[in-house]
This record gives C-alpha cells, structure tokens and sequence, in this order.
C-alpha cells in the first residue's frame, strides 16, 4: 500500500537516509572509462552523497558495453542498498544502458523517469524529452533499487534532488 | 480520432457521467479483506459517486492475491462500465494490482498514470514517483475501462478529480 | 550521452533544423482517406514546415489500416529524415497508429509522448488522459525520427511546438 | 532440478496420480456453451480419469470469450491441481484460450506443445503444424498446471496420453 | 476449433489448394538481390507451385534489410493469400528475416516450425537445430498466412512438401 | 543464410570443433554450490570436451540465484566462446536459470531445445515435456553461444551429443 501524502517528513527522511543505506556508484562512459575525460557527474554525486554522510560510496566506470554494464551493476549489489548509474540513458547509437539494465528489474519504477523529466521541463523546457531515465527494482534476497541517470551535469543535479528525497522512502516500501 | 481541445464542455461531461455509466470499485488489501481495518478509500470512492447520482456502485474487497484480483474485476465488468481499484500499486512485496490486471488490458492507457502522477506531484512534490497508478481499455462485447489507484486516501482523491472530469470523454472514446 | 541542459541554443537550433533536414507527413484517417473531409491538421503540419524553410515535405493520407499505416511510413522514410503522422493515437476501436508503428522503432522515446501530454495538461487539462501520442527511433542505414501525433488540430499545434523546437536536437543525437 | 531419465517408474507414477490430485475440465465452445452439439472431447476426458480412479472431476463449459474463459480457469483453480482445456486453440479468429490464459502463467511449459504435436505429426502427419496446444504453471499458494489442449476428439486422446503419463511427476517437481 | 485427426482429406487438399489461393514468393538475400547469384530457392518455390497449378505467383527480391523486408511482405500481401519468404532465418548477423516478419503477425504458428525441424532432423539429424523457420497468421480484412522459410534449397524442398499438404487446410481455418 | 543439408561433412566439425573454441561449464545448483554433493554433470561435460582436445575448459559452481548465474555468465563469456551451463532448466521454484540468462541473448536459439527434447523423446518417452532446455546467441565483440542444459546426467549426455556435432557450425554461423 502507497501513502503518496506525507509530505512533512521528508526532511527527516533526508537526515535518515545516509546513515541507513550503502550507496554505489556506476559511471557508464567510453570515453571516462578509458581516462579521456574526467568523470564529473560520477564524482558530483559521490560529493552530495558524502555531504550528508554517506562516505563509503562503492564506485566504478564501466565503457558503454552491455555485458558490462551488468556486471558492474551486479557487483555494486552486492555491495549497496541503492545503485546510480550516470550515462548511456540519451538515444546515441552509443545508449544503451537502459537496455542492459531493464532486464535485470523486478518491476519497472515509471514515475521516476516522469517526476525526471517533468523537473527537467521546468528547467530546460522540452529538450527534457531528449532522455529515456528510468529506475527499477530488483528483489534479491533484499529488494535493492537502481536508478539509471542521463551522464550531463546538469540532468544529474535534477535526478539526484529526487533520489536525496525520496531514496529513503522508496527503499522502506520495496522492502516491505 | 481525439480532440483533445474542448475544454469548455467538461462541465457538461461531468453532469452527465454519472447518470450514464455504471461503475464497480474493488478494493486491494490483505487488512481490509480480513476486516482488520476499515476501507476508507473504497467508501470514499462510493460517496463521490453517490454524490453524483450514482447510487448502484458494484463493491468487493479481496487480498493482494493475483487470481483472486483478476476474477473480482471479470465479475466487476460483468455489471459496471468502469472499474476503479484502489491499492496495490506501490512497490512492496504484496503490490501486485497492476501486475493482475495489465494482461487484461487490449490498450493500455498511459496518459492517465502519467497525469495523475503529475497532479501528485503538484500536492506532495517528488514523492509522486512512488505510485505506478494506471488504467487500461478492455474490449469485451463493449469497451469498458478499467483504472488501477493506490490505496492511500490522498492519492484516491486526486485520481478521483482526474476521474470525475473524464470518465465520460474517455468511455465515449472508447466505444467509438 | 546526454546533455539536456543546454537550453539558450535552442533559437539557433531551431533556425538550422528545416535547412538541414527532410520532412514527412502522413495523415492516417479513413474519412480523410477516402476525401470525405479536408485533412486540416496535416495541413497545419505542411504550412508550419514550410514557414521555416522547409519546401518539399513529403504527404501521404491512409486510413487506419495496419499494414497501409506500415507501408506509408516505410515509403516516407526512404525520402525523409523525419516522418510525422497525425491521427490514429486516441483509444476508439480504429486508432492503431501506435500499434502499426511500434514495432518498427529500434526504442521507443517515452519523453515525447509525457512532455506532449504536459504540455496538453497545462492548456486543456486532465482531458491530456486521452491521447496516446508517442515517438521512436529507427535505425535503418542513418537514424530516423517517427512522431506519432493526435489528429485534432489543437492537439497538432502543441506538439508542433515540442518537435519544431527539438527536431534538431533528437536527430544529431539519434545520429551520433 | 531436473531428472528427465528415470523412465521405469512412469507405470508407477501412472497408477499413483490420480489418487494424488483433482482435476477440472473445462472445455471452450461457443456451440457446446449454448447446448447445440455435446461435448464429446470433455466428456472423454472425464471418462478417462473416472477410470484411473477420479471421480469428482470439475467440469465448466464456456464460450469462446477471452474473460469467461479466464474466469472459469480461475474458478476451477479453486478446486483443483490440474486444469484441462479443451477446445479454442487452433487458428480461427475465435480460438482464444491461449491467449486468455498465457498471462496468467507464471512458467510456460513449452515442451508439453512440442511433445504433443511431435505425437500427432506420428499419427496425422504434417496435419500436426495445426495445433497450438500448450501448458503453463500458476504458482499460487501451491504450484498448479493448466494444460490447453485441441477440441477435437482426436487430438485430446493424444494429449491425454501424454497428461495421464506425467501429470503426477510434473506436479511433483512444480510444488518443489 | 481444430480438426487435426482427419487425414484421410489431405490428397484432396492437395489438389484443390493450389487452385483456390494465390501464391507470393520473397526472396531475401543480399547477394541475390545485387544479381550476384541466382536465386535456386525462389524458382524451386515458383516451379512447385506452377506444378501444382498456379501460374501467377507474384515474385520479388529483397536485401537482408528489416524495412525492406517488411515492405515486399506487405506489398506481396495486397495480391495474395499466402506468402513464402526464402533466406534470412538463419543465425548470421544479416539474418534478420524473422525479427523483421513477427510483429506483423497477430498470432504466430509456432507448429510450423517445430515441424519443419522435425522433418529436417529425420532428414539431415541435429543440423535441424540451426534453422528458426516459423511461420505467421496475419488478419488484415482477410486472414493472411505467411511462411517464413530458410534460404537452402534443401531446406525449402523439406519446408515446401509441408506447406503443399497443409495450407489449405491451414488458410480454410485461419478465415473461419 | 543457411544451409542445413550438408550432413556428410560433420564428422569433420566434429573434429575441428575442440581445437578451435574455447569451452566454458557453468553449474547451477544450491547443492553442489554448498559442496553438498559432488557435480557429476559438470565433471561429465568437462571429461567429454578434454576427449576431444579440449583441456582447458573454464569452470564454475554458482548457487540458483538470478543475479549470481548472470554474473557468472558474463565471466565465462570473458574467456570463452561457447559457455554451457547444467542446472536450474526444469519447473520448480528454484530453476531460473532460464529466466535469468534469456534477457542477455541476442537471439533465442529455439531450434535447439525442440531437438533436444525430440531427443529425450526417443530415449525416456513423453517425460521429456519436462524440460525447458534452450540455447542463444550473445553478440558481445564477437558473437558467442550459451546453451542452457538441465542438471540431470542423463539429460545432459542426450544435450552434449547435439552439442559436439553442432558447436563448430553454429559458431560458425553465428559470426558470419
């Protein structure tokens, strides 16, 4: 059962969050993963997470291959609660994490990707119909819960205020 | 074909909805189907259609059991033209409304998941990302629909209004 | 990769897009079809093209016919980069637009259809429910871009607005 | 795990089955669902249990209507732990059972199909590719089988010959 | 409902099929569609089929290329019943035939393959696992049957024997 | 394309084979992984490849958990070109083997496990329904071949003599 309305404690599921869960890190780039260019998406988001006092944040970079792309993310599970994953959601040829990872979900978590999109709207106007985010979770012996964010900055700045929210949240249900 | 365009006319839909189709509500919930707690959102669903001239809605609870869903709301759809559900479509363990259902759709309706989710997130902020909320057109001798929603009574309301504007527009369509 | 952030060259991306691509429209409609009524909306879609500079759009008319909606898209795509139809996308018993041309899209592109509908939302309201317009990718020899769009004018016009402004930015990406 | 060679305890299992299980027939026809033809195939059926030492065999007739069908299978998953079909899965536009019933699945037992039709290929010949028979497993609070099986007379003696074979060890390793 | 006992008929379906439908042929195959080779398997269908008494078989070469696979089916399918494509079912990278057919289908004949490949195994032993030959019914205003066959002649040879006994029967019930 | 009548020159693949592919042997079992007993099926695959000059045959014992057979997979994948695993095919609750290894294949390979239970057919009679065997391809840089055999040792001697006298083929094919 769903309780969408409870909105006043999110502040202290924020607080909450940190110190509950293991969060990894899955940087999906050719170009990162051969050293090209610095991963800048991967390291923000191993910066916001560690500022509210997550230190221990599992991280890898992995090239656009499917194979993989799930690997890496197998072993994040085995080692996080809550996996993020930064690149390869766009509609290059390149793209394909989406692909790789859907399988791997117990059940697709639509309204991520629109409550994405929708602040990105608010944000940058309809270019937010240019990425395909989504999240899913898979039900190991725990339910565990993967995000697939776009590689931009920006875009994982917008994702991640949604995830610092509500991680804490989503992660009770599924475990319920 | 769909206009999407005539605003002006919903109130006049409104009116006339009620009095038109017949409805069933079947509520998901392992705790009301046991009696061990009261279904608020299920009689709450009935009062707002009462209050609109609908005094005959169809009512059943089952547990958040996949066969036992699917046979409510074939028997559902044997009285009403519109089927709400409420509970069972969050991302716990038990939460299989929609996993039961979605195999009876002929089409799903995916604009409806979608504004709801949008309304939610316009009351309560990114917490809307927690409902997989969704409704679907089933073509037996008549189309009738069918539209899946949470189980928490905030939530139910907001469907509730996106309901109430359209059900008769969308059922309208749906038996051209 | 994804850069979805980048929103003060949109103007200039608008500019250059009629010169550098081709345009299709395809009306699917069995009274437009069968010359029963003026196809106003696929129209529109010609004349707004032609503002930006875009003088040779390719037209077709089908009615709502599985296999002529496949073969009228496929003939489109071999003289245009970008293939847009209208009608077909509603939920009566005839719209299979989306059902005919799914299959072809090498993914399917779930943020047009959510930002169409957004948009729909903020100028109709809840009646955005109904439509079921979407976009997909098609990766024959170059990527190609289908939009699957309502065949009221109204509806015509707001997504008009989405693919004006971001056709430019979808194809270099799909492209890439 | 699988241990497909242990042939010689087939007549065993033969002999133990139906002391072990219930069964339920429900044969699909819009002719013997209004009563203008007997239904020869179910009643075969029953006959044939009746002798292996079942006598309360449930036993529904519906028409060829997707929710009736779904709904008289669920009924008779109350009640038993081996459902047969009987009728509707050939390839006419009303055959469909398998189509009715495939979603509710959770494993399809593709080699029941094969196996039946490599049976009838031996006795009709190439006749055989005309069958679309097939089984699946419904895991409920205990694992039951639904086998779908031809209506004509002939190609249910076939399938029953397989059935009455394996039913008792394909139940056996369902409910490990 | 389905008759699969009755072989006695099939020396008259034999006889009266070829009289009764029209025929298609679509050969995919690179080379053969650049003239680099003759098309053996092609005019082996076309010389059966005129042996049998149809005269008129609508004929045409493709390249191993999804859209242009798809178009040639459905222009075959404007002037005949049933269509027999040759190449492209095999495990190549370029063997693309199936993936570009089966979304077309609305119900696919999985007996035709698995038949195909037990007579190809009686005839070459376990190489017969190499082919994914099928088969598919399409309803367009009239129910369609499409074959979709390997592109060696000895293949087609063991194909063809099974498609000239059954396909009237096959087409006598896909259009009741 | 392909040619599957070729039958008198397998006894030179079955030669060639061995030396120029590199095995690898997945068992997938909760026991064996717990060293509860030994894994006759995995050292019978591993003996019949070492006869035919395979010595150096990669290995692994996974437990039936979904996310742990992936894994193992894309880490035979890594070393070899052709992986077989034993275990987890048949129908209880613990067998995913299939159901986890499906979504990485490219291309299902149902030619495959329709031979093999042909196979079991002749040798156990119809308790070969009972396996849901299957192979497919994986196109990684270079395609690869994964074929899905059941735990038993009977099945799995009736599997590898397919295997033997086909790998060389099918690989072949399959990076055409």
């Amino acid at each position: 059962m769903l309780n969408g309305g409870v909105k006043m404690s999110h502040e202290e599921h924020k607080a909450k969050a940190p110190k509950k869960f293991k969060f990894a890190v899955i940087t999906v780039s050719d170009t990162a993963s051969l050293g090209k260019r610095e991963d800048l998406s991967g390291y923000y988001i191993i910066e916001e997470l560690k500022k509210e006092g997550n230190d221990n944040v599992y991280y890898a970079v992995v090239p656009d291959e499917k194979l993989k792309i799930i690997k890496a993310v197998i072993e994040a599970l085995e080692k996080a609660d809550i996996v993020i994953t930064t690149g390869g959601t766009g509609i290059t040829r390149r793209d394909i994490t989406i692909e790789a990872l859907r399988p791997l979900f117990d059940e697709e978590f639509v309204g991520f990707g629109e409550i994405f999109r929708l602040k990105s709207y608010e944000e940058v106007g309809t270019a937010a119909v240019l990425s395909r985010a989504t999240a899913g979770i898979i039900r190991d012996k725990e339910s565990k819960i993967v995000f697939c964010l776009p590689g931009s900055l920006n875009a994982v700045k917008t994702a991640l205020e949604i995830i610092k929210r509500e991680a804490y949240h989503i992660l009770k249900h599924a475990r319920e």
